[in-house]
């Protein structure tokens, strides 16, 4: 059943969009879209769409559109959201306690059962339902739990020792919100730098403003 | 000095990674690098790059490579990083907090110079310096304060109300982190979904692992 297909980074990174608007239509009842539709809805070109999907068998049909259940799943499957991935956050400051407490990430398949810090102050509290255990106690969880996701929120100058920790104990995915890129061999790392798309925003915020000065200096 | 040249949105979207790397190597005294070199550090083909960094004109030459300092602030003038735009936190939960303290905002032109919140356990405490103020000021504060930019990290049920009360008090971009995406004419906004993120990890992970179970039978 593994058709082992090469998918281009670009297309699956739209696959998560495409999958939280099919999951907004299910519980709006809707059961079939088109490409159109939802190239108006998503402001993605139809054809941008119908390529997009046909890497994956092209779930839709002429005339009929796309089924919204097949679909969903279909992008759930090659997403991996029914693979119950089992996570651990380390590090339990505030960015830790704002994923821990994100409720969306057990929708999409990401279960957080454990979260580890140094602070004594903070051990022993309860996120969300999960206490914070001692980081020395980090290794032993990760091997008997099947935790196959660290989610790293700890100060930069502690991250690369704790990635390689976590590698070591058995970790095959980091998330890596430290702001220092890692490359831990073996370890798939998705690194997050929040400023970036606060610098699109402000590259837009700029565009929207010269166009603005730029009609107002046109119709002078 | 306008030139009015509109830049495609993927362009735009790798600009900040150019940035970032550009300030490491700033900071490590590297006065010049190629395409060659930056490709093999950042994981970009060399013609992406020189493609990328032409649609400002190109500011590489043929057997010299690019001047690091002249292409940094290159590319925070075209991202506005000069802009000095000052930005609200809407939101003194975890996230809120987490952003507010956030020191690379600063680095990159944006200050943070006012938190509001409704919960009057919170309001009045200090973040990063910054006191936490209540709502009903939020809107004399963004008319007094030259604020461009509202950061949004309230319950999903608020993000609509509150995101309108902004755009209405003269806020003309939103940075919203509330999980559902938002439309406000004549606003710029920049919806994140954390998830997405944490989904093409998931997809990666799942790929990675395929490709172990793949070369394992291969060998059996």
């Amino acid at each position: 059943m593994n058709t082992r297909k090469k998918v281009s980074i670009a297309v699956v990174k739209r696959l998560p969009r495409y999958y939280r608007y099919l999951y907004n239509l299910l519980k709006e009842n809707v059961t079939r879209i088109s490409s159109k539709e939802l190239s108006q809805n998503m402001g993605i070109t139809a054809s941008q769409i119908r390529q997009d999907l046909n890497c994956f068998g092209g779930f839709g049909q002429q005339g009929y559109g796309y089924n919204v259940h097949v679909l969903y799943n279909e992008i759930g499957n090659i997403l991996g959201a029914n693979k119950n991935y089992q996570a651990i956050i380390i590090g339990a400051g505030n960015m830790g306690r704002a994923l821990a407490n994100y409720r969306n990430f057990e929708k999409r398949g990401y279960e957080i059962n454990g979260i580890f810090d140094v602070d004594m102050n903070v051990i022993g509290q309860k996120i969300n339902g999960i206490v914070v255990m001692p980081i020395d106690k980090m290794d032993y969880f990760i091997k008997n739990n099947n935790t196959q996701i660290a989610i790293l929120t700890v100060p930069h100058e502690y991250t690369k020792d704790v990635a390689e920790r976590a590698a070591t104990a058995g970790i095959k995915a980091l998330w890596n919100f430290s702001a220092m890129d890692l490359q831990i061999p073996d370890v798939v790392v998705e690194n997050v730098h929040l400023s970036d798309s606060l610098m699109v925003l402000g590259y837009r915020l700029k565009e929207a403003t010269e166009e603005n000065k730029f009609e107002e200096t046109e119709l002078k």
